[in-house]
């Protein structure tokens, strides 16, 4: 049994606001600034390039990434920090592509988050061999797992409609076909019990902007399965992932552990803050906050259902087949979330029609979600979505 | 006319600190700690999600690539900012060899950063057609571009000696040979007048955590020359670099502008940060601070020659020939930097014996350098750096 949730008192988040979009960008810890602080004028300000001893900057992707690996069900020194997700994503399926030579396809679904998709892109045509993405609809990708795709790569957590994978089960129809696994964790990390190692899956990716409330731009990790790491050639081979970096060899020569899919150098205060975002899973039973997750779901979508006839569900019904969000399709609405927003409950819209809102346990309780229905009601009910200033889009929705 | 230099007001300092290591990571410019709680209370911490709109966080790598345009002169909207080095080496090898598809070699040299070279390597192994990096000495490069070279990738100013290449000659070789030509500017930006649009290369790269005091870990740039951006293919397609991120499209479209050159979401805090110390700039002349640099150079050489017969010069002697930095050699330089750094005077080491010390004319005056000299004149006269506490290595020297 952990500590009870939610943990308000941990974050700063302001009067009057209901955020349901901790799945996009987590809310602020306490504890943020004042690192962010220390880490500019004491460590940078003070100790100079001195802190990257002193200060323990040289270890922190390996430190953060290990407090990662407790949060996803891996063990100790199997996930590096980093980056972003994209970039995790590339170094991922370029391994799993070296580890089945002979096969041409990279098979992924088109519910997927488009970066995923892009990178696989990317790498295909950098590689120019004829490699061929394949994405068909989550439910059949299973069924496409056929003996010519070297990689299935997936996010577990469908962003749009919080619709999960099964990991195990799909894991081991990959590995049943010969195929390498990667998981993509952006929306499962901190949301979710992971067993990562218990999947057998050889790679997960993920950010920690979102549910890890690392703030934005936050970095990314890697995991890597630890039995395949010594043979993983890294495509971006940068001298953070060299056996020994600061002896200048001409030659790279990647670290015998997870470091070796360490690229440059890090961003250490993106990371110090990360790293302080992480301290309010001290005590967290992930068994709590996901029952605690799956019962705000449920009480959403029964709130909504009974005062928004509009609205039509766009999640699983199932809790056991959703991630910790839940969305609604809504001819406007991108509109109706402006208005929404405009009345302090901060959900977010995906295109072309999904309103979205996430449900983080470590900071919304029932009386958050009871309170986030009544307005949304409230909004349609008055059809303000109709007020010319929610119609024009901005840039980030 | 410039402002006049230096302008140790706007930095923090730590007294008795000489701080010659601006090469390796500048000081702190005074207003980064107050931009940092600023981003993470008010923008995070009040805006959250909002502030991707809000506080221009979408558009800040846009906003810090043209001021860092300015100082690398390179036209308007021409840099993208992100990521680190590393996987900016990586974005400018692979859309050069795509530029070149006949051509099946990259020319560096012996001098180069070895993580530039790591790049190359990781590149080549994954692409496996049979790429070869070349890499002779620095003094050999220009007549080592043959008709089958590709792409010629250099860095400006040696990491180790301070040498410096002759951009607009070695350019023009590159290209009379057929070769597209990438810069990286790690040693050069911040440091030296430079003209990268007058020199016709096709890229540049560089860090911002040297001579542009953004911070450890800040993010990387990457300059594409603007009749080329539309044409380049990169192998990092993310999602911020396509032409409409959040149209959610399951096939890439890259942006057409250097904004393709973007890859995931960027990380706001450094880039904030980088953008606060960015204003020190204002107002700098660039051809004072070129001249300034040299003067420092030359004065520390000198008192150094007189006064350490022991150290011999490993840097060019001719302030033209040499970026703003100064190396010598030393059989004992290791334990000999040590020293020197418990007595105040902080430079670098690099491997094997190189004692390197950086001139960064925006904090560091004459009796700065008169001082450093005299103390480093006593470590070697009483042989200070034999104590056992300065043999042991670090991990980053």
């Amino acid at each position: 049994m952990g500590v009870s949730l939610p943990r308000k008192d941990l974050f700063e988040i302001p009067d009057g606001i209901i955020y349901l979009d901790g799945n996009s960008l987590g809310v602020l810890p306490k504890g943020a600034a004042i690192r962010a602080t220390r880490v500019i004028e004491e460590e940078w300000g003070g100790q100079l390039i001195r802190a990257w001893n002193s200060a323990g900057w040289m270890d922190l992707p390996r430190v953060v990434g290990n407090r990662i690996a407790d949060l996803i069900g891996a063990p100790e020194g199997s996930v590096a920090t980093g980056d972003t997700l994209s970039i995790k994503v590339y170094q991922a399926l370029d391994a799993a592509l070296k580890m089945r030579p002979g096969r041409r396809v990279i098979l992924s679904d088109d519910g997927n988050f488009p970066s995923d998709l892009y990178m696989a892109q990317g790498l295909i045509g950098t590689i120019d061999k004829g490699y061929e993405l394949r994405t068909p609809a989550p439910e059949a990708v299973v069924d496409a797992i056929s003996e010519d795709v070297a990689v299935v790569m997936l996010t577990h957590v469908d962003y749009r409609s919080g619709r999960m994978h099964d990991m195990k089960a799909v894991t081991k129809a990959a590995h049943a076909a010969g195929a390498v696994m990667i998981w993509d964790l952006a929306h499962s990390a901190g949301a979710l019990e992971l067993d990562i190692a218990g999947s057998d899956a050889e790679f997960a990716v993920g950010c920690s902007y979102k549910y890890l409330n690392g703030g934005p731009g936050a970095p990314a990790f890697i995991y890597a399965r630890p039995d395949i790491v010594e043979g993983i050639e890294p495509a971006l081979s940068g001298w953070l992932g060299h056996d020994a970096p600061f002896a200048m060899e001409l030659d790279y020569r990647p670290a015998m552990s997870t470091e070796r899919l360490r690229v440059g150098t890090p961003p250490i205060l993106q990371l110090a803050v990360l790293q302080e975002a992480l301290t309010v899973w001290d005590g967290v039973d992930l068994s709590d906050l996901r029952a605690a997750s799956m019962r705000l779901g449920d009480l959403f979508i029964a709130e909504v259902e009974a005062r928004c006839p509009e609205l039509e569900l766009a999640s699983p019904r199932d809790a056991m087949q959703r991630g910790s969000q839940v969305s609604f399709a809504f001819e406007h609405g991108y509109s109706a979330m402006q208005a929404l927003i405009s009345r302090g409950v901060i959900g977010d819209f995906r295109a072309p029609d999904v309103m979205r809102f996430g449900f983080t346990p470590l900071y919304i309780d029932e009386s958050d979600v009871i309170a986030a229905a009544e307005i949304l009601q409230d909004v349609l009910e008055t059809e303000s979505w109709r007020d010319p200033r929610f119609q024009t889009r901005s840039r980030v929705t």
